[in-house]
């Protein structure tokens, strides 16, 4: 916790469940990975966590977007981003959407089929577009290997439709897995990549960018490598697979850039010890999977907890939130201790949680309303 | 699909993803338990779909309701429900909660542990309360057991205690689990609650209440017994246990009352062959797990889908939503079947989708909007 967001909790007290988050972390993650990859065009994937005033900050800073939906990019664009800073970056648009993009000036899509090629072709003709590729997420918290990407000969038949169809071949993407903690895993897809370059250049196809996505940790419980670690391995591949002539590099860091930003504040609604003759107590929280917490659900990804009484006696908890739903059960599997003296009412702090957490919230199940949202 | 709800997709074209439902179908359902469980209090389960349409005409038809949030305590309330027709079902409330519950005149309190029972003491002091026991939900889509309840033995020291603490120890609850297709879940548990009423009894503590939750299910795919079947199983119970001097019985039906009565309507954005040599193909729809359809998540609740071309050829799909999340995909394991003919843009009708889907959405995931709403 930063002490602008020290300073903000003990100054006002909010009303939980809330987020709080300092944009300046935000700044510090972007100059931190703007130094470690000098060459890369960072794009914020803004899924991640979409406040205006992150936008804004990372407008001012020359940051470039990758959204999800037209909805998102005309989030960017009312930030003040420039259209030749965004690009679309979902493999599945409607096709309304992809003409509004490009009516709004929007010059870069993903695809990763034939149907949505043609799409693009028709909606925005012209427009630069790159082939999404499966590669191994091997290693991340969350492997994205099936709903999305083609393999690389696909790919190269695709890109080479492209240019009959009116768009232009401009690149390849692939997407590591979120979460993901192996400074390999880029390595091993840039490779793949490589390739494929090399065989649409001999039939007179001269791609230009490589996407290598995000995935790009946080740190949760666990200690996860520094982003100077994941940049020197995406160095070396690109400098052994292309030489001197590298195509431009395009990150998409989501959680990277919004996740150690934040904290989220929750009250405990329940410490139930419901079997006396079991030390095992179930922590209820005002928030839970429903109310935007649903990467902690199965136990995924880990929030470190802090509470009023860190330092006391603790013992074994499962934490849960509050509705009525079986499924609203965050740690059941983690061997999480907690302080004894722990009660309702109690205000417990969970760290590093600026990413994932406020869009997710369901709007009103059990009656329960979205977490506020405070940017410091 | 009801002939009203036809009507309104043939003469207002909604744009999507919308629910359409035709409230006479929740009285319908509504009637039907009422006829096969005449002597039961129907309280709804309004975390299932807490639309003001519904509840306006539930409360008109003299039912009562299962709140799990003083929030949903008071829509009812603004619905013009009686507050001697309200619980307060969840175990897990905040102390403030109970007593806004109490100044409006709640009089109903579920707890399953002492810290609880001691919160509504404090809060609520006077009111009825009653003890949820934890019982088998095996046969149920959604079992429940760990989350809630306590065994019998500690359910009868609290109940005893609940004297003491100035409370009304009223009654005992279980919960089958949701989704419950095995019309003997409720018989077994009966026998279970009603041994407790025993045991209390000799104790000096008459309890007047049973309530066997909800769970009653709603038709998916699958073909389910009919609530008669389901009531005659715990009228059979409660004369066997309890012979002419049987306790109130409670009802909580939420899926069952709202379920069959709504479709969600959706558009195609992709159709997506991404290896020409696997005829897999993989549908994007305009709705998908953040988008309402989360029991649809892990192919649980197996929704009947229909589209533009049913009756041609069709061949196998996995089905998605539009989000840019692996873990959006809601059905990769089923064998769904659709159209060869589907395209995008294509509108598809995904059946009894009533119930669950409406403040599950999360809200604005990949900058997605909920759902729209139609209640005719």
């Amino acid at each position: 916790m930063t002490p602008k967001i020290a300073k903000f909790l003990q100054a006002h007290t909010p009303a939980t469940p809330c987020l709080v988050l300092d944009v300046d972390v935000v700044e510090q993650n972007f100059t931190a990975m703007r130094n470690a990859m000098p060459s890369a065009q960072i794009f914020y994937a803004l899924k991640a966590n979409p406040a205006p005033e992150i936008l804004h900050r990372l407008v001012a800073l020359g940051c470039g977007f990758d959204c999800a939906s037209i909805e998102e990019i005309n989030m960017c664009l009312a930030a003040g981003a420039e259209p030749a800073k965004l690009s679309f970056g979902n493999t599945v648009k409607k096709a309304t959407a992809i003409a509004a993009a490009r009516a709004a000036g929007i010059d870069l899509y993903v695809f990763d089929c034939l149907a949505e090629l043609e799409k693009i072709a028709l909606h925005a003709p012209g427009a630069r577009v790159f082939c999404r590729l499966a590669v191994s997420s091997e290693g991340a918290v969350y492997p994205l290997s099936r709903k999305f990407g083609v393999s690389t000969e696909v790919a190269g038949d695709l890109l080479r439709r492209a240019v009959d169809l009116g768009v232009v071949p401009w690149g390849l993407s692939f997407h590591a897995g979120s979460q993901q903690t192996r400074t390999w895993a880029h390595e091993v897809a840039i490779g793949q990549v490589a390739m494929l370059f090399d065989e649409l250049e001999a039939d007179g196809i001269k791609l230009g960018m490589i996407n290598v996505g995000g995935g790009f940790p946080t740190e949760y419980l666990d200690r996860t490598p520094a982003i100077e670690v994941f940049a020197a391995r995406i160095a070396r591949a690109l400098t052994y697979h292309f030489g001197d002539s590298q195509p431009q590099l395009l990150v998409e860091p989501g959680r990277y850039l919004s996740g150690n930003a934040g904290v989220v504040v929750s009250e405990v609604v329940l410490v139930s010890q419901r079997d006396p003759a079991d030390p095992l107590r179930w922590v209820y929280l005002d928030i839970g999977k429903f109310g935007g917490l649903i990467e902690a659900e199965s136990n995924v990804i880990r929030y470190r907890i802090t509470t009023p009484h860190d330092g006391t006696d603790d013992g074994p908890v499962i934490i849960a939130g509050p509705t009525c739903d079986s499924g609203d059960t965050l740690y059941d599997k983690l061997d999480y201790r907690l302080p004894m003296r722990l009660r309702d009412g109690d205000r417990v702090v969970l760290h590093n949680a600026g990413a994932y957490v406020t869009t997710y919230a369901a709007q009103s199940f059990n009656g329960f309303k979205p977490l506020e949202e405070y940017y410091l």
